[in-house]
Parts: C-alpha cells; sequence; structure tokens
C-alpha cells in the first residue's frame, strides 16, 4: 500500500466506528485490544527472530507481515472519545492530541508495509528493520499508553 | 481458497504452536479469544446487515470479509492442549474430538471462502449467505463452548 492508501484507509477505519455508533464502549475497548493482541503475537514472533532468538524463517516472516498488514488497520476505530471512562491503558493523551496519535497509528502502518515490500531483502536487513518497526511500537506506546513493568 | 488450499494452512497454523513451543498457554488462550473477538466484530457487522438492523453496504461487506478471510486462519493454534487447565469458556470436547474440532474450524473458514467467492451476488443472496455461515458459527459454538445466556 502507498501512503495515500493508508492514510485514506485510517481515516476510513476512523470512521467506521462513528458509523455502527450502537456499540458500546466496553466493546470498543475490548475489541481494539484483541487486535493490539494478536499484532503482539504476530509482530513478537518476528522480534524473536531479530533478535536471534529464534531461527529466521522467511516464510513465518512473510505470513506474519501479511497478518500484520491487515490487523495494523483494526485497532484505530476502537479509540473513540466515547471510551475514555472506561478502564484500560490507553493514555487521555491520545484524546487530547489525536493529530499526533493518528501521526503514530499511520507510522505503525507505514512500517509494515516497508516490511511488506522488503521481503525480498536477505535475512540481516529483514531483522533490521524487524527492528525499526518495533521502535515505531515503543514510541506509540511510551507516547499513549500507561506504563507498564516490561516498558 | 480452495478446500485443499485451506486443509494446508489449516494443518500449518495448527502447527505454528507447537513450532513456538515456549509460549505459555495463558497467552495462548488470550491470543485465541482475540482472534475471536475480532472475528464477532466483522462477522457481527454482516449479520446485522443480514437481519436488515443495518442497511447492507457492498463496500463494508467486502472488507469485513477480507479481515475474515485472514482472521479466521488465526484462533486454532491458540487450542492446544497445553491450554486445558486454563479457565476459558473451551470445552474439553476440543481436546477429546479433535478431528471434529478441526472439521468445524474447516467448515468456518471455507464459509468465509464462499462469501468471498460470492461478493458480486446481489445483497439478497449475500443475506442468506451471511445467515448461513452464522449458522456454522453457531453448530462450533454449541458443540465446543460452554453455554452463555445469549445462546
Amino acid at each position: 500500500m502507498n501512503r495515500i492508501m493508508i492514510m485514506t484507509l485510517l481515516s476510513l477505519s476512523l470512521l467506521a466506528g462513528s458509523a455502527l455508533a450502537a456499540q458500546k464502549p466496553e466493546d470498543l475497548v475490548k475489541e481494539r485490544q484483541a487486535a493490539m493482541v494478536l499484532i503482539g503475537k504476530y509482530f513478537g514472533t518476528l522480534e524473536l527472530m531479530a533478535k536471534n532468538k529464534l531461527p529466521f524463517d522467511a516464510e513465518i516472516v512473510a505470513r506474519n507481515v501479511a497478518y500484520l498488514d491487515v490487523l495494523g488497520q483494526m485497532p484505530w476505530d476502537g479509540f473513540s472519545e466515547a471510551t475514555i471512562n472506561v478502564k484500560s491503558e490507553a493514555l487521555p493523551a491520545i484524546y487530547k492530541n489525536p493529530d499526533k496519535f493518528k501521526k503514530a497509528a499511520h507510522d505503525m502502518e507505514l512500517n509494515i508495509t516497508k516490511l511488506k515490500n522488503a521481503q525480498k531483502k536477505n535475512p540481516a536487513d529483514m531483522k533490521v528493520m524487524i527492528d525499526e518497526a518495533g521502535k515505531v511500537c515503543q514510541f506509540c506506546h511510551d507516547k499513549f499508553r500507561e506504563k507498564k513493568d516490561e516498558d
């Protein structure tokens, strides 16, 4: 996907929440957390490979990046302002700085696209790119998610 | 996807769990539940359209079916026997009748593929197919998931 397509998809997916306004805030939180859990599942394996804690497997990398390309579109409509009082790790900064949050979400999708386009590179290059994508995750968590012990 | 591809993918995804054997059973449960939550999110909208509770929107149908095509591959490696003692709604029948469970999982993926291939049909036909896919979800929940009040 190119930059414009991603921005369009992001806007659409941010809008999709309001199109189904009947959803309970608790469900929105549960669904966005589910998307993040699965992003963690499939990106986590890539990170273990990048850190040489798992053998690099090009087929699993290709599958996980394809999954991430879809999963990366899913959390955003769950960050509706209607969820602000539901207990979660999401910080109020998300709703105070929606443009910054949107940019961070966009950066994540951009990095997934980079990984998708880079799959013909050699494992060493891929590991560097996975590591860079991991920093983008971390940057957004640092700004917009409650600190956890593992941070 | 055709039948053989789905069976291959299913076998691969059932194997993928054991390939990453270091995973905690609690995480496997959390991840498979996350996949089910998102399948519920994107199939739920289709069901509302099929029941005329939401206006039929061919673009949202196409997007959700594409999402479901990917999400439908994700829960299965989480149903590892290692999770049998983790509290969840999954019934022991899953591990007593693994072939029946695998067949139910396969039927779900087959129905998603049918929806994917049927998207040029008219809304009335699509609604019937969504309804049929919903019955496949329900069949598996009835056999393999603890009864809930809404069942």
